[in-house]
């Protein structure tokens, strides 16, 4: 299938709108549309929240009668089934749509290719597989929650140059820059789940919850859907630290069969199965998926990162390097990778770099499973 | 003094002739010369080779008659001493310069203002400090030399993003990649010695040359300076390897007072004091400086690498960082720090960032000394 110039111009377009609906969109994609006449854009939305109108809709409302004969650009396959909101392939019909294009077909069961059939039925032109792997990329959690069965599971760290997360006595403020700080606040309003360890909660005390700046808002008015903490306690060692489960966010424990939340212990816990002595963590990715989580975010101490990266669970690593050096006695980044020969070495490929006050920020995805 | 734009572009350009000489004109300072009237430029050299022609010569020969009533532009105060060459000065003048601009003032006992002097005692306009920050920078090992009376100390080390430069047993091939370990050559090159230690000797047996591919040679026919090879070896346990003396670069061990070198030794060796069980690295440097050395780049393991940082030796950390994990057993970045609060870490400041294949380059600077 050949697209021209103004076909990429215009899907990349509907892809920086898409965007736009990160914060909010969770548990549902993030989808753009624009809606053109040759290069004249006549319309253009975005999905804002689950259970609201699709990308589509605000598209076609804002090209009005100017949708007859136009061509549609969507980042992902328009449905076909009533959800909460009515099929978006008949709407585009009704206003006339000559030619739909979209990034890439979506792998929801109740779309899953019937987007496309039921435009094609109606006599509109379809064409995918435009700008496909940065659409993937954009919905990864999305996609990774319906292929996997599992969240797209990101680890945050903090670093010194050498490779250290902190101290040996724990200490880990500040190791990186405000300007990272505030950065990770993104990627957190991206995830539909903060994942810690009992050691961090025990250690840190930390809220993990997304605090913005006023600059840093999402704007237009759409609320936010603030992602659930996590904490992997299998002993439920850390329910007197409550930082983690004061605010609006959510907040979920799991723990092993045999703990006891203690008499009055409001918080939402759950069982996890045991795997060599430790909560099965394919066990709890699984779970969080069946709970509508995309994106996971991983903030925590070098066991529980280690023991992620070991079992093949990690898919991104966002790094950031703060240009310091704590020492060969200071805490490791990943724990536990036993590498004795360079064979075993544990390759990951960088995706993307960039400075942040006085830090590095690395984005990286390991290569392979270790 | 206010410098016009026509100022800054022209010793811009004379900074960028200088660099040419970086890996020729050791132990002299890299200089670039720009004649020109307005923003013609009528002549330009660089310095090339100690013992032949100044750039300043190059630039009036390629000038001639056209010198006259034109402006020099110079990366360094012209000489006004006779050496192996006559005074620049007196070129100069001799020439009919009618303005002389230089970046910065050569500390260089015999210069040192006099040449300036010099110059205006003949009617010459002479303005300096244009574009000085980056002069000092280009010279920065020159000028360590003769302001500190030690070389300017790089830190070469590759690393994993978990700050890890070996496996446990030492194995450390290969950690980065092809592109950065031909890179790590120019940066040799530009070198008056490569220091390294006799654990690496013992450990890798490394032969510590320059060896560029064809596109990498100087180019101009101009034959190149070899840096020294300096080994600290105390108890010179390391002669039985021999890679390290082999080829044309010169070779010198530093050993204890009382290690004697096997009958029939040929390489060069010294004598260095100690200090807590240890050779005096600051001595080390001393000397260095006295044999003409204006940058040191050190190979070497985590022990030296870290004995050298907490002395405040280090000028400048080059760091190859390749996209992969060793885990926390193996060997770390620099050993020794012992850094038990976080007021003790070690703070650098980033100069420049840079992806080599899959690799990340950074080049670092200390921020105070530990």
């Amino acid at each position: 299938m050949a697209f021209t110039a103004t076909d990429h111009a215009l899907m990349a377009r509907a892809l920086r709108l898409a965007e736009r609906g990160a914060y909010t969109t969770k548990p549902n994609p993030m989808v753009g549309c624009v809606i053109a006449h040759g290069d004249e854009v006549v319309g253009e939305g975005w999905h804002q929240r689950a259970g609201e109108p699709h990308a589509e809709v605000f598209a076609l409302q804002a090209a009005g009668e100017r949708a007859r004969g136009a061509t549609a650009y969507v980042t992902l396959e328009p449905c076909a089934h009533h959800g909460r909101t009515p099929p978006c392939c008949d709407a585009l019909v009704e206003a006339g749509v000559a030619r739909v294009v979209a990034a890439m077909r979506d792998p929801f069961a109740q779309v899953d290719g019937a987007g496309f059939e039921r435009l094609r039925a109606a006599g509109v032109t379809v064409a995918h597989g435009l700008m496909e792997a940065d659409a993937r990329r954009l919905n990864r959690g999305y996609l990774s929650r319906l292929e996997r069965g599992r969240p797209w599971v990101r680890v945050k760290l903090a670093t010194s140059l050498d490779g250290r997360t902190a101290l040996a006595n724990k200490d880990s403020k500040w190791i990186s820059g405000e300007a990272s700080r505030r950065d990770v606040m993104h990627w957190r309003a991206r995830a539909g789940a903060i994942l810690t360890g009992a050691g961090t909660v025990l250690a840190d005390d930390p809220r993990l919850t997304v605090r913005f700046d006023d600059d840093d808002a999402t704007g237009e008015g759409i609320p936010f859907v603030p992602p659930m903490r996590v904490v992997l306690d299998p002993g439920l060692a850390t329910v007197a630290r409550d930082h983690v489960r004061a605010g609006d966010a959510p907040t979920l424990y799991f723990h092993a069969p045999d703990a006891k939340p203690p008499r009055g212990f409001a918080a939402s816990h759950a069982v996890a199965p045991m795997r060599n002595g430790q909560l099965d963590l394919a066990a709890v990715l699984k779970r969080l998926a069946e709970l509508g989580v995309n994106e996971v975010q991983v903030e925590a101490g070098a066991t529980l990162a280690g023991a992620l990266l070991r079992d093949g669970l990690v898919d991104e690593v966002l790094l950031y390097m703060a240009p310091l050096l704590l020492g060969a006695e200071a805490r490791p980044l990943f724990d536990g990778l036993h590498i004795d020969d360079m064979t075993q070495r544990f390759e990951l490929g960088l995706v993307e770099t960039r400075m942040l006050g006085d830090d590095l920020r690395l984005l990286l995805q390991p290569k392979r499973a270790p």
